[in-house]
């Protein structure tokens, strides 16, 4: 297959979202692990809800909106400071290592990311791992202010980059991503990290691995 | 306040979705109630993300892809026959103990059920509950081919029913259903089960309970 471009998911995909137990912990012993995965559930069902609703709010909202759910859920107390502060933790959460080198060995195709992150969060995030340079352009739903897997979105996506949807990879560790960007047009890969199985939603998607350093072998 | 018409969500609301642990347990003894968890969260996630990815398959459909799902998250091996089996259990799930009687209680006004439930599964339900003749009106989203919280869902309830949605009380357990209830402008009343926290997105309901008893005792 011919690509020309590749478009990244950036949480979970690029960016551990994970990162966040590690602070977690120093406010909450032994609770960072089961905050983290509440905290990243109910994001995503805020963003899939908010869109449907058409109530959207910046995914910095949602995120703080999404740990207040977690922190409520586990009983723990907490106030408006210790939220900010871990929310704080999505600006620097930690690029999966073998990123970095990968993006650098795929980087003679124009490669950007298209995210439900606000803008600046993604510009954080990735200035912070010294990913700058490599993304051709770093695209945030919020333009649209609609969340994935909604179809403009991923229209956005090519609509910045100037590319023609089959010319385009789009990666994602997401499941419901992946069939989003596969029921819009791109070849998709799914990026499998922890042995997961895939969502039933009718579609799947062209390639499959368990990190980028398989994806730099492959194409 | 002044309530003409109450309509109600079926799942989780009315109707117990956790009915389908006991024919769980007959196939895979001890995984009754991981299986009903996750099939339950699948299926919703997957009405949430078919309808903004505009792929709508009917509840059917969608209730039995989340049931293979959440059967091979748990690594258990199944056939269709298992599968449909134990999908059949959504046409029997039993009415929470105190509904039959409230509803009998509530029924001077027009009570209707607005559900994400397609038309077969809905009747075969209610029927089954000997609860056919308390309803002015079953109303599924199949019409629409979109679930909750789309907007245009509760119109269409509001639609059928012929009423005003300000003189409409809406009951659902779902806090995503209630909040999306809220938006559309309906007088809403969560009914808190199992003392859980309300979502965060951005609204509250008009009333809490902890089942229908305790509406026929407050309106």
């Amino acid at each position: 297959m011919s690509i020309k471009a590749i478009i990244f998911d950036a949480y979970g995909t690029l960016f551990d979202v994970h990162t966040v137990i590690e602070k977690c912990e120093q406010f909450f012993p032994e609770k960072g692990r089961q905050i983290s995965e509440i905290w990243r559930q109910k994001q995503l069902e805020y963003t899939w809800l908010r869109s449907l609703m058409e109530r959207y709010e910046d995914f910095w909202t949602v995120t703080y909106e999404a740990l207040t759910f977690a922190l409520k859920e586990l009983e723990l107390e907490s106030n408006e400071e210790i939220r900010t502060t871990l929310l704080n933790e999505y600006l620097r959460l930690n690029p999966y290592p073998e990123v970095p080198k990968a993006l650098e060995e795929l980087k003679d195709r124009d490669l950007a990311i298209l995210s439900n992150g606000s803008p600046d969060m993604l510009n954080s995030m990735v200035e912070n791992a010294n990913l700058t340079d490599v993304f051709k352009d770093v695209i945030s739903v919020d333009e649209l202010k609609i969340y994935k897997p909604f179809m403009g979105v991923y229209q956005l996506g090519v609509a910045k980059l100037g590319v023609n949807k089959e010319e385009t990879l789009f990666i994602t560790s997401n499941p419901w991503d992946a069939s989003g960007a596969k029921t819009f047009g791109f070849q998709v890969c799914w990026i499998n990290r922890f042995n997961k199985h895939f969502d039933e939603l009718g579609v799947q998607p062209d390639m499959v691995i368990r990190n980028l350093e398989e994806l730099v072998d492959k194409i």
